[in-house]
């Protein structure tokens, strides 16, 4: 990520269906770094960025209906491509950790795997205007159906939630099927157990980028 | 356009630089048309749809600075996708005529030749997301500085005319290079002449594609 002499930062994600406990686990590595002495950023997609929440507003409110698939993908890009150059590439610049829910995988899945075959463009839209990956990403693997129950519990932004237990099946299936082509940068963490525990093994599997 | 046996629209577009005489001869043409008993769409982008005309407001307002030239052209493009999919296409599956005060040579003239060396970003993101042109493009061609002068007196949206003259002058020389490039859609109108003299042209160029 850095410039040659500059020191350089590292970038996580956390990916996983929705209710998988990636805002948790997110929120405790952020504490867990800053206690351990890091300069941390913690952010989140969309958004992330003053003119990337509002392109997330446009994206997660209204009618199911209200963007096709592929100007949906085209406002998701547009929302990265802000948060990466006012928000991740500076912190990076001065050797921050960046800490992200949610980045480009996400939009693999739900965009590209699950709301009809738009794979190729979402490939080709990354490459052509984002052009780079996190140096690690933590995919927090679930049950579909508990992660439902607890992202229902939870409550918030229903927009894709509403799709419903088929949905979370596709895109536990999706996410699992990114994290084999790329073992190099996933880690996959089984969610299915105590925050504690999961936070523990989240923990080790950070120190391998630190 | 169409689909096998399904009637054929026609789609033409306006171009120039500011205060060239778009509006004015787009509104000309489509009321010469309608009176002629021909059923027009007129629409205009950024905008042109619900959602589109939503991210119209996030491109022309707020400081100069809002987004990064990439940012903007994914958001242009996107705008582009929304108004294509909901106002152009369905009006050319019903054989209607569309006309439309600015389109994709605007994106490629402002964001490709004008603002850093975008071009090779913005023609593969219309290759990819677009995938059309214009069956007609009328290029209104005008001295920038009483182009500037007359859209300066017009007053209204000022975002990319604040640019000045310099802008206006790169602007033009843009729009002639893509003309001189695609000279089988483009007609190029000298817009210096009286309103009356230029909407004669128009109307007799647009025989071509009725
Ligand atoms: N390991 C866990 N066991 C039980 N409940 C959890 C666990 N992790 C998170 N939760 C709860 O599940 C809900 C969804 O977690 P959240 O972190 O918001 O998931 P996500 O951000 O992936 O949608 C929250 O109410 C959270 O407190
Ligand atoms: N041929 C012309 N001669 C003189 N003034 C014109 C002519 N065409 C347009 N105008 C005036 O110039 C201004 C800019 O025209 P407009 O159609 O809004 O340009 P654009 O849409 O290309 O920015 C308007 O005030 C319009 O009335
Ligand atoms: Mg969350
Ligand atoms: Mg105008």
């Amino acid at each position: 990520m850095a410039a040659p002499g500059a020191p350089a930062g590292r970038f996580i994600s956390f990916e996983g269906i929705d209710g998988s406990g990636k805002s948790t686990q997110a929120r405790r590595l952020v504490a867990a770094l800053r206690e351990a002495g890091h300069e941390v950023t913690h952010t989140r997609e969309p958004g992330g960025a003053p003119g990337a929440e509002v392109i997330r507003e446009l994206v997660l409110t209204g009618a199911q209906d209200r963007w096709s698939p592929e100007t949906e993908i085209l406002l998701f890009t547009a929302a990265r491509r802000d948060h990466l150059e006012r928000t991740i590439r500076p912190a990076l610049a001065e050797g921050k950790l960046v800490i992200c829910d949610r980045f480009a995988d996400s939009t693999r899945v739900y965009q590209g795997l699950t709301r009809g075959d738009l794979t190729a463009k979402v490939d080709a839209l990354h490459e052509l205007m984002i052009g780079m990956e996190p140096d690690m990403t933590i995919l927090l693997d679930a049950d579909p159906a508990t992660s439902l129950a607890r992202g229902i519990q939870r409550g918030g932004e229903l927009r894709f939630e509403g799709f419903g237990l088929e949905m979370q099946e596709r895109a536990r299936a999706g996410f699992l099927s990114l994290a084999a082509a790329a073992p190099e940068r996933f880690r996959v963490i089984d969610a299915g157990r105590s925050e504690d525990e999961v936070a523990g093994d989240i923990l080790d599997a950070a120190q391998a980028v630190l």
